[in-house]
């Protein structure tokens, strides 16, 4: 099959998917071509997912890249809470794979796509010896409310989605990681005026680090207060990556609740005055041995 | 060098650089910041750069590849008649070419992002063992403005901005290829009043038929109109992919110029009711040699 061809029929399947109304223009040209509303910011984050870094071809099928592909990058649209608006997908497959592999994937992800509302609008198709992706997604937030890193203060405390140390924990049984982007939590937690917020990435010790550093300030977190997963240790809580809950603070007169629909929050430290970056745990600092490409 | 080093020492060069003033926020939180202009469309492209495909690290510096890469993006904001906004870079390298290799390609990558006044606003960073650059760009047109493969129409005249060939010529005398975005021209097609445009990424040939395919027409063009480059082939000037120009159709009334600065403009043949997609060369079918991936 022609990449055409190919990319004719991915055309097609996006077009029976959901489509935002400011997007109005899709697939099929040299651009997608988006009308913004008045009064909104338009927020923009890429991710890769790698062959043999993120996935492996004996744990994920191609649909499950495919998912994992717009879930990753939405997960940052959660973190600034964002709502969905496109998503452009640049994918490359070896030869021998094919269109097959190639339709599977996109399936995947358009089912992920058609969950959280967002629209396939471009991307590119290539031919590579490993299965690569790298997909842009492109969120609204009414201005000047996205949820920024840069954003806590001393005296605020801290809180976390879900449970820690999950996506590790899973890694370490083989098993494969597929992420619930915290679309609407971020949301909800948006509406409800909290400060900064991350999403947890790279694990809570390195995430936590980056947001206190963005802010210019430090963070005491206790070890009880962590919401550990099941059977997942205290260092897989601390440094797992690939959990992608969220990671955020609240002034104290904010009324944060313990669940945003079945998804627990917990109050796990407060925002402190102290070294930009630092986090104390239990009153001493804490590594940040979260995943890191280049340590 | 750490993964967060890296970062902050490209952010601190991004900042030095060009900043679109509707960029609010750019590398450093979980996504860019954009607050659009009212009356304006923007427009977004993504496009791989892939090691062995693409470039090879024998005949690219890591500068080279970090120009292409952008360039290759830019190329399509031209053929929408878009001015630059911001740009995301998702880029992999292997562990052994660090944080230098990443430094020149980050910085050859502003050089061309400077030229063209785009602002570098964020994206991903991994390590992978080949090179490999996804760029996603982000452009804007006034409303309803952009030009659109769509738009020609029966009767309209085909044009061509500079030489083709050359980029197929270059390759196979084994010199790098580094396209040159005609966003000044596309602005100013886009002002002319001219009708539907594409970029020559894959080969007349085949973007040529892309473009009668979404506009539902055909083409009829002649072999002694186009601008062959010094050295290429007729074979090169119609099939070659890279040459990174624009074709464009306009309507007999609109006085397309001869040049647009120093880049000439040839008209190369008409538009034409007939089977969609169908391209005539001298009154005889014209194969879609171009480019193709998958083919």
């Amino acid at each position: 099959m022609r990449e055409t061809e190919i990319i004719d029929r991915i055309r097609l399947q996006s077009r029976k998917n959901y489509r935002h109304k400011t997007l109005i223009r899709g697939i099929g040209d040299d651009c997608a071509i988006l009308r913004p509303s008045a009064g909104e910011d338009l927020v923009f984050t890429s991710d890769f997912v790698l062959e043999d870094r993120h996935f492996t071809l004996a744990t994920h099928s191609a649909g499950a890249i495919g998912e994992k592909a717009l879930a990753r990058s939405l997960s940052d649209l959660a973190a600034m809470g964002a709502e969905p608006v496109f998503c452009l997908v640049s994918l490359a497959v070896p030869a021998k794979l094919g269109a097959v592999f190639v339709g599977r994937f996109y399936k995947g992800l358009l089912r992920i796509a058609s969950k959280y509302s967002i629209s396939l609008a471009g991307g590119d198709l290539a031919r590579f010896d490993k299965v690569i992706a790298d997909v842009m997604c492109c969120g609204r937030v009414p201005r000047g409310k996205s949820l920024l890193r840069s954003a806590a203060k001393p005296g605020q405390r801290i809180y976390v989605t879900g449970k820690l140390g999950t996506a590790a924990h899973a890694f370490t049984a083989g098993k494969p990681i597929l992420p619930v982007p915290r679309i609407e939590t971020g949301i909800a937690l948006r509406k409800l005026g909290v400060s900064a917020a991350i999403d947890l990435s790279d694990g809570l010790s390195l995430d936590l680090a980056r947001l206190c550093q963005e802010s210019q300030v430090s963070a005491e977190i206790s070890s009880h207060l962590l919401p550990i997963a099941r059977h997942a240790t205290l260092g897989e809580a601390l440094h797992g990556g690939e959990d992608y809950e969220l990671l955020f603070t609240a002034a104290p007169q904010v009324n944060v609740p313990s669940a945003v629909g079945k998804l627990p929050i917990r109050e796990i430290g407060r925002v402190a005055r102290g070294r930009p970056g630092v986090v104390l745990m239990d009153g001493n600092p804490l590594q940040s041995k979260g995943f890191d490409h280049f340590a």
